[in-house]
């Protein structure tokens, strides 16, 4: 007897399958332009590098261009994806860093074993009824005190992608309320300490947000 | 027949002449340990050089430690302060930056003139009722599109610090609620596109807010 996968896992890695190498393509350079993202990644690779550095997971990693990025500030990454063909990316464009195939409902990682994470708008397929089993296994994984990176849509509402780059597949992307991530974080046991929201850049549709939470030291 | 100036900055200078010393030894070497602050001036710094570059004004800038950084990031800066010993201090510590002595009520630069601004905790000492001068002051010397980064203690309180270092002043230090900052911003002609606060660190009192706004192109 097995238990079926729920459907927006499997959607979400039909999806991500099928745009991989488009997605790839579009977004393989897209930090150079983005100095908030890249600020943020910054002072989180500070942050583990200072507390003494250990693993730091890139949490829904695609094709793995946070994973090069942290790896390029000195981290030791790793990068888990639930998209078998997006962790083939990941591994052909970065050869040095691990990559794992998983979901973020059931990390591959040992209880406190990372000193840091990324989920760099990786929740944001999970609906909110499985959000709290998402951050337990986030707090599960980290290291006491570690922190944690999110970025994700701010908003309320989800956006159907249908036919993205004239693929034949469609997927939800769940905007999210700061408050109410920050709320799930919060009830998993992370602190959120540091907020920010951006207003969109010209090719975005929403603003952007981004949270720093840590596990308790 | 001469207008007498305002007491809360008569109250500002002679504080900040009291302190200026005491001030540039605890704080010279701060920004090493402060992840955030850094990452936001760097932005800043990024926006202004990808803009094509141009004069930047530390506004309020105490001895020059903000200046300094930032001239360390490749900017062309100038510093104002309205104490005549902390700029004393600014210029002996930076000497191949310019510095000034003036008010945030009448900024010496020409309308548009700036290519970006920085307001590190210098709005701190103004009196609600004067805000909006400051901000149309911003919004002046500020070139089309031009972006302005201030730092500033969130909340809703005023911190009277009494004899600090020992020495015989006080002075208000006004806390501001990221939204009533934003209002005035936006009063002015200046869109707040980027809202980050982080919570304190063990020395701070309150949580800190940074707003990133830009004059309209």
């Amino acid at each position: 007897m097995t238990t079926a996968e729920p459907e927006f896992l499997t959607a979400t890695r039909t999806f991500y399958d099928a745009v991989a190498a488009d997605y790839a393509d579009r977004y393989r350079d897209a930090l150079a332009a983005m100095p908030w993202d890249r600020a943020l990644l910054g002072v989180l690779a500070e942050l583990v590098t200072t507390a003494g550095g250990g693993r730091v997971a890139d949490l829904g990693c695609g094709p793995g261009r946070i994973t090069g990025h942290l790896a390029d500030l000195g981290l030791d990454v790793c990068g888990l994806d639930l998209s078998p063909r997006m962790v083939e990316l990941a591994r052909a464009a970065h050869p040095a860093i691990p990559f794992a195939t998983g979901s973020l409902l059931d990390l591959p990682y040992q209880d406190g074993e990372l000193a840091g994470a990324v989920a760099w708008y990786s929740i944001i397929h999970t609906p909110a009824g499985e959000l709290p089993r998402v951050f337990a296994e986030f707090r599960r994984v980290l290291a006491p005190g570690a922190p944690l990176l999110l970025a994700f849509q701010a908003g309320d509402d989800v956006l159907r992608l249908d036919r993205p780059f004239g693929r034949p597949v469609a997927l939800d992307f769940r905007r999210g309320r700061p408050e109410r991530i920050e709320a799930l974080a919060g009830a998993a046991g992370l602190t959120v300490t540091t907020r920010l929201v951006r207003e969109p850049e010209p090719d975005e549709r929403t603003p952007q947000a981004y949270l720093l939470a840590h596990r308790a030291a």
